[in-house]
C-alpha cells in the first residue's frame, strides 16, 4: 500500500492507494463519531455495498443506493441524502463514505459539506476517475439545468481509499475515460510521466494492478501539489482544467448523457492542444503526439457535431471566466500548460471551425 | 457612524451601525467585481430596492424579489437565486447583497457560499433581529421539513451595513422579537449590558435611533468575541443558543409559521431559566428578573400546549445534540452561560410539565 498525503494544514488528509483497503483497521480511525452513513449507486451496491457494511461493522452504519448516472447529480438527489440523515437524526459527528465514482463523490462531499453546516466524510472512489482526480482537491457539488457544477463547495475528505481491486469490475470504457485524466498530468505537468504512459498504456489498459497503481499515485501527486499551493482556485489550480472548458461544452451540448466526462476532457484536450498549435505554441508534431497518445487509450480526440457559434455559447458559462471574458488553459509545450485570457481570439475561431468541419 | 471590525483572520470584515449608510461611497470598496445581484422579498422591495439600486447604479446591478416569510427559507427559494445567477451569466466576481431580514441573509449566504462554490456577499440587514444576530457569525442555510436550518454553510460576508433608517418601518412585533436576541447577550455573558436594557426598555420600544445603536452595537461586539474564537461551532458558540432549543422546538411544532423566531427564542429562554432554577444554579428571584424584562419588551415568556414528550422528541432533532445526547444552554448565572449535556434529566422534565400545565 503507497500512502500520499495531501497537505492542506488543518485539513490535511491521507490517500491510501492498493489493493485489499476495504478493512475495518485502515478506515475506523477516520471516523470519530457512532454514525456512518454509507451512500453508493445501484451499480456499485451490488458489487462492493456488503463488503464496506463489513469493513464497518462495528459503527451504527446505514446506507443509501441512489440511481447511476451524471443525470441524477441534482439537488434533488442530495435531497434524498438530507432526507435520510434526519429521518435517522445523524448529528454532526456523522460520517458518511461516499462509495463510487465522481458523480457519488461529488454530491456526498456536498451533503457532508452542508448537513448541518459541514459533517465528516470518507471517499472511497471505484472508478480509475474518481481515484485520479475526484479525491483530491475538495470540489463538491451537483449540476445545474444552465450549467455543470454550477453548485457547490470546496470542501475536505477525512481520508480517501483507492483501491486498486474495485477497478476490476469498472466498464472498460470508464476505465478509457479515467486514462483521459491521467493523460491530462502528463500533458499539463509531467513530461517525464508522459513518457512512462506512451510506453505503458497496454498494461494499463489490461488492468494491470502495478500499473494502474503507479497510474493513480503519479496523477495524484501531481494534484495534491497543485491544489496545496491554491486550494481555492484562485491561480494555479485553473490548470486542471486542460481540456475541462471544450469538454464541459461538449458534455452540456449533448446533456451530460452520451458522453463521459472523460471522453469529452479527451476531445477538449486535443482542441486546447490544437489551438495551442495555431497560437504557435505548439509544433504539428507534438499535437500528433497528443492524438496519438490520445488514440492509443481508445479515446476520442473528436468533438461531436457542434457549431462554432453554439460552441463558443456553451464555452461561455465556464467557471473560470472572469468579467465575461474567457479564460483558456492551453499548452506552451509538453508538460506546460498555462492558464489565459490573452490570446487571439482567431486561433479559437479557427479551432472550433476546424473541428466543427472535418467532421 | 460605528465600525466593529469581526475579526477572522482572511475572512475578517467591518459592521457598519449607523444612519444614512445606504450610499455609494461606503458599499462600492466591498464590490471586487462588476456584477451585483440584490436579492429581497415582496415586503422589503418597496421600502429600500430603489434606494438600493441607486446606491449601486456604477454596477452591472440586477435584483430578484422573493416571498417573504419563513416558510420560504428552502433549497428551492434557492434554487431561483442559482436560475438569476445562470441566467444572466453571472460570473465569480459577483457580489450577492442580502436585503432584508435575516430569513433573507441566511438564504443569500448559503447561495453565496455554494454558487460556483463561493462568491462574494455583503449583507444589508432591515430588522432589528438580522442586524444584531444573523449578520455576525457567518451562519448561513435553508430549513429542511424535519429540521430547522439543517442545511447550511459557514461562510463570511464582505461586509455588513446596518442602517437604523430601516428599522423605522419594521413593524412593532418584529421590533420586539429582534430584542428578545439583544436580552440574550445580557443573560449569557454581559451582565453589565443587561442592566442596562432594563434602564432603556421604553426607549428601544420607542425605535430611539441612539438607544437602538447602543444595543446593536453592544449585541454585535459580544457576538463577535464568541464567534471570533469559535467559528465553526466547535464549543464555545453554543452559547449564543440560549432558548434555542426550546424556541426550535416551539416554531418546528407551530410550522414556523405562527411564531416568529425571537418570539420562540423569548419564551425558551425563561424555559431555560426555570430549568436553571430547578438545577440550584439561579434563585426564584432572578429568574423573575428575566421574566419581567421579557415582558418589558412585550415577548412571550410561555410556549403553546405541547406535551412534554412531543416537546423531547423535537428538541432531540438539535444540531447541539453529539451521539444523540441533548446538550442545552443553560445560566449558571445571569451573565453567565454554559453548554452542557451533564445535568439532572428529571430537571428537564419538571421544565416542560411546568409549562405544558400552568397554560
Amino acid at each position: 500500500m503507497r500512502t500520499l498525503n495531501v497537505d492542506l494544514g488543518a485539513r490535511s488528509y491521507p490517500i491510501y492507494i492498493g489493493t485489499g483497503l476495504l478493512r475495518a483497521d485502515l478506515i475506523a480511525p477516520h471516523i470519530p463519531g457512532r454514525h456512518v452513513l454509507i451512500v453508493t449507486n445501484d451499480s456499485i451496491a451490488p458489487l462492493y455495498l456488503e463488503r464496506a457494511q463489513a469493513m464497518l461493522s462495528g459503527f451504527d452504519t446505514a446506507s443509501l443506493v441512489l440511481p447511476d448516472g451524471e443525470r441524477h447529480k441534482t439537488l434533488e438527489t442530495v435531497s434524498r441524502i438530507y432526507d435520510v440523515l434526519l429521518q435517522r437524526r445523524m448529528d454532526r459527528q456523522t460520517t458518511l463514505i461516499a462509495l463510487g465514482g465522481g458523480v457519488i463523490g461529488d454530491m456526498v462531499g456536498f451533503a457532508a459539506a452542508t448537513y448541518q453546516r459541514g459533517v465528516h466524510f470518507i471517499q472511497i472512489p471505484t472508478t480509475l476517475l474518481a481515484q485520479v482526480d475526484s479525491s483530491v482537491g475538495g470540489k463538491t457539488g451537483v449540476n445545474h439545468p444552465l450549467g455543470k457544477n454550477m453548485i457547490g463547495a470546496f470542501y475536505q475528505p477525512r481520508a480517501v481509499l483507492a483501491d486498486m481491486d474495485t477497478l476490476t469490475t469498472l466498464p472498460p470504457r470508464e476505465l478509457r475515460a479515467g486514462l483521459a485524466e491521467v493523460i491530462k498530468y502528463g500533458l499539463i505537468m509531467d513530461a517525464e510521466f508522459l513518457d512512462w504512459l506512451e510506453g505503458h498504456m497496454p498494461q494499463l489498459l489490461a488492468m494491470e494492478h502495478d500499473a494502474l497503481a503507479v497510474a493513480v499515485e503519479r496523477s495524484c501527486r501531481n494534484k495534491a501539489a497543485v491544489v496545496g499551493c491554491d486550494e481555492r482556485e484562485a491561480g494555479e489550480r485553473a490548470l486542471l482544467n486542460l481540456g475541462h472548458t471544450f469538454g464541459h461544452a461538449i458534455e452540456t451540448a449533448t446533456g451530460y448523457e452520451s458522453w463521459l466526462h472523460g471522453e469529452a476532457v479527451a476531445a477538449g484536450m486535443h482542441m486546447a492542444a490544437y489551438m495551442s498549435q495555431e497560437l504557435g505554441w505548439l509544433s504539428a508534431a507534438e499535437v500528433e503526439r497528443v492524438r496519438q497518445l490520445l488514440l492509443a487509450a481508445e479515446l476520442p480526440v473528436r468533438p461531436p457535431a457542434i457549431a462554432p457559434e453554439r460552441f463558443r455559447e456553451l464555452m461561455a458559462v465556464d467557471k473560470k471566466a472572469l468579467a465575461g471574458r474567457l479564460r483558456l488553459v492551453l499548452l506552451k509545450a509538453l508538460g506546460r500548460a498555462v492558464v489565459t485570457a490573452e490570446f487571439d481570439d482567431a486561433a479559437l475561431t479557427r479551432t472550433l471551425q476546424h473541428f466543427a468541419s472535418a467532421g
